[in-house]
């Protein structure tokens, strides 16, 4: 089978019932997985979304439909990348058509989506505590059902999960833990714990260091066979009964098409269509090789994200320089700290939504001692189909109060190879912000600090756009208006120093401010408060106070605050005004 | 010996020389501890400051210097309740008098202090990374000095420390870990991490579990007695040659000092004065108890600080309804909001700055769901004498842009308890945050997302101050002014929602408003935003754009941008244009 590319097909999938995962043959259940991957397969082919991670947990999770009871029962999803098959199990296969459409089925388990997804996921590491505490409360209440945490072995090296494991004998409630284990994070899992699993996986290592975490462990499962995987999942919910039970179970990422299976780091997400340009992140694996070949204090530190953000090509050419730590992004941001502070100069790459969890390390290790971490942040601004947890419309206004830091946001590819190029020359630090997609350019110079006219008139008034989407935005309101409408156009690339030499030479006294970012604490206010006692007119673009859902990026972002009408009305306002 | 509470004594402590710690006999080590016992307790005594901790880890750390060449060899230390011996012994003896003041050492290990503070620290689980970092740096630079991380047990239950084991075998470096083992975090420890290291200390465990993580591990290890320490040091140091080791030492916290070694978590730090008044935590301890009696939904969370937040009585009346999980924010945070999805009323209690451990889970799990989690944010605004990495400055900031979160801001007592009450019926996430400090109150109502007019006036001035520092700073200069500069003076206590019916109804020209936060992406830039083209002149008072070191709390704020005379001159310049 190849990748279907066309529009969605309106095949909708027959609704698969309780009673008949309940009752089926294992030959029947066989037959099930195999109508459930086709499904997953052209539906995220046409739509886009986690193929390879949800290919390899099908009988996995038929096999929990079979055994327990939901929504009665609760199955807490870690990161979400293996509920596809539970939301086709669960009343959503005739919707499933819609998957990671605005208004359809989101990507990701919601809690607002159905009563089956008891705990919403994006973020990796919070099952184990989620269902902690949902276990918590039910004994609290009194009440009788069974929780479930589903976490993938990518997942079990981040600090959240450690640290709810470490609470379980405080908390003294019962929980099943499935650690699904195909050997992938985004990219392959590495580390300790990897190995620790995989030992008692080979019965090298005793499986009773589990026992000491208040955990009864069970391993040795095969979660691609219901042969294997029915009488443990019977065990494991009746040992529940007496305390935490961990179920080790082993899946192949991509298991059934042998594309994926072969290549499940290529396979992990897709875009919705086949030719995305993801050019920045090709571009920062080229100047990042460019920077260390020149100077050998330039190293590269990732979260688990090494292919995701064209960091491959470092990596083979510099083994020794470049650390991915897997999806441990406190870690990985301490650990560029410190790299910094012993005389190297470390780029931290990672997507917006994730640096959220190293937000405590930017101020207290990297800019509270003012070391030149240079962070390279993919993802920002609105990304679209992925949904609330993965937009990444927060890093201007959580970077925008961090003293010391400087705060960069590239208008183009050509612009994130000048502030790279900028950063192993700082000596303090610095935040690099853009999408993922753009066309390929050259080598552009930026000066710190510096804003750039890209477009000069004698109107009265002044746009401010920052990063690709909105300059594009601001050149097609001046194109529409053009003969009827003037304004100064200006790239405006520095949050952090803002250019205060150029913001006082203009006099114009009506500003627009554009980011791909929320309205509230971003580069808009920052202008704002510049001009605060100016006398100056200032108008604010950016995505007002909502979560936003998944969708088309572009839909997105005009349907939540950067709407080409609403600038268009405004610039014409302001002209008439003026 | 009692404690000595007068102004500080201008007795300096003797340099000990690095020859003095290398030849020392252990008779004369031990007078050496003696020295350094009191001279941590005087200072302690009258400047504030850590004791407990600092007290159980004099010998280790004369050790260390003995075994080790400092400022060569890295020392690495977590949290920092541990450095007054090293900054004692690294020629800041003489300066140790000044410590936590304005102006002189900092109660943390601290960069700009000391070639021998090689990395900062106040916040918890940083050390392992931080030490991998260094080591790494030293591997590719080709340099040769040995790195130590020196951890406490309580710090060994957060996910960073975690996250850092699993990725030494990915990092292939070597570093020296020492845990230091008093059985207590600001609280006892507890939990899994804690029970398996009791086990392995005593030999019921295997420890080679730690090899599995690429450690050698070392135990047994009495860390009050030179005898034990200095020749475990000196095989751990040669141990390291061949890779990285872990070495596990007990110390009885507070030891040498009865009342301290009795009762360690209420020693663990100490305020500059004898009669601190804390009665915000007293109040939270009291109001929880109270909703808790009313309410079968309530439960408590925090991280390590059921004594410091004044949640003892609370765990003690509810012992099934309060969860401590040690020195682990993201997951209590995760805890608390799966606790509200299934149905419960979580009250979260934690300091301002530690909160931005779980800024992500804030975001991703508790609003993102929008769930009646609430907030208790204590220690907000300049905390003082504990310097940049206690200083709870940021959370107007980072909370300011959060979708579905309310935050408030009592004035006082009274308005936290109402706050509080609001929580259990909001049916959403809540944020308050208030300093630890101030006078005991009665319960007084508030309504959500409206300010309250404190003192009216027809005066063409208006000033919105929000939290008890800042309208008393308000109130001082009304005083001050009286009868030459008049102002309407409001209770800011909402910062999302703002009141905006109050907001939209004021007719004055000048706004000033007052906040307790960084002036950046607070509650003035809020304001400021709804008065944006309303041809008011606003003008916001908070800190600066800069991390905020150790001093007097009052001070600080003064001169970091809460200034009486530059309010006072604002006030006059806006009365003398209008």
């Amino acid at each position: 089978m190849t990748a279907y590319f066309g529009p969605p097909v309106l095949y909708l999938m027959r609704n698969i019932s309780r009673a008949e995962i309940k009752n089926a043959s294992y030959e029947q259940l066989g037959a099930m997985c195999e109508r459930l991957r086709e499904e997953i397969f052209r539906t995220v082919s046409s739509c886009g979304g986690h193929l390879s991670s949800n290919l390899g947990a099908v009988e996995l999770t038929v096999a929990l439909h079979r055994v327990f009871d939901f929504p009665h029962d609760k199955l807490v999803f870690d990161v979400g990348h293996q509920c596809y098959t539970h939301k086709l199990l669960s009343g959503r296969a005739a919707l499933f058509h819609t998957l990671r459409k605005e208004g359809g089925l989101s990507g990701f388990p919601k809690r607002e989506e159905s009563e089956y997804d008891c705990y919403g996921a994006g973020h990796a590491g919070t099952a184990i505590s989620a269902a902690l505490g949902i276990a918590k409360a039910r004994d609290l209440k009194g009440e009788d059902f069974d929780v479930i945490a589903l976490v993938g072995d990518g997942s079990f090296q981040n600090g959240l999960i450690f640290e709810a494991l470490n609470s379980l004998s405080v908390l003294k409630t019962r929980i099943l833990i499935i650690l699904n284990d195909n050997g992938m994070s985004i990219s392959p899992t590495e580390g300790a714990t990897h190995d620790v699993l995989n030992a008692i996986k080979e019965g090298v290592r005793d499986a009773r260091l589990f026992e000491q975490f208040g955990l009864t462990y069970m391993g040795g499962v095969n979660g691609n066979s219901f042969e294997s995987l029915l009488p443990a999942l019977q065990e494991a919910k009746s040992r529940l009964k007496e305390g935490s039970v961990l179920l080790h179970v082993t899946t192949r990422k991509g298991l059934g098409y042998p594309f994926s299976e072969n290549a499940p780091t290529e396979t992990h997400g897709f875009g919705p269509k086949p030719a995305v340009h993801s050019e920045y992140p090709a571009a920062l694996g080229e100047e990042l090789i460019r920077l260390a070949e020149q100077d050998s204090r330039v190293v590269v530190v990732t979260a688990a994200m090494t292919d995701s953000l064209g960091l491959r090509p470092f990596f083979e050419r510099f083994p020794e320089r470049a650390f991915d730590v897997g999806i441990c992004e406190e870690h990985a941001c301490v650990l560029a700290a410190a790299l910094a502070s012993a005389g190297m100069r470390p780029y931290y790459a990672i997507y917006s939504t994730f640096l959220q969890r190293a937000f405590d390390e930017i101020i207290h290790d990297v800019c509270g001692q003012n070391l030149p971490v240079t962070f390279c942040i993919d993802h920002a601004g609105i990304t679209g189909p992925d949904g609330e947890t993965h937009q990444g419309v927060f890093d201007l206004s959580y970077l925008s109060f961090i003293p010391n830091l400087t705060v960069g946001i590239p208008k183009n590819i050509g612009e994130l190879r000048g502030m790279l190029r900028m950063g192993a020359k700082l000596g303090g630090p610095l935040a690099i912000r853009y999408p993922s997609t753009g066309e390929a350019g050259e080598f552009s110079p930026v000066e710190l600090g510096k804003f750039e006219i890209l477009h000069s008139t004698m109107s009265d008034i002044i746009v401010f756009a920052a990063g690709e989407r909105c300059i594009a935005l601001a050149e097609e309101a001046a194109e529409r208006l053009r003969g009827e409408v003037d304004f100064t156009l200006v790239n405006a690339r520095f949050l952090r120093p803002l250019d205060t030499e150029l913001l006082a030479s203009r006099t114009e006294r009506y500003v627009v401010t554009l980011e791909d970012n929320a309205v509230i604490g971003g580069l808009g206010d920052a202008i704002a408060r510049f001009y605060r006692e100016s006398g100056r007119t200032v108008r604010c673009f950016g995505y007002r106070d909502a979560f936003i859902p998944h969708g088309e990026a572009g839909a997105l972002a005009e349907k939540y605050g950067l709407g080409r009408e609403a600038l268009i009305s405004c610039l014409r306002e302001f002209h008439a005004r003026g």
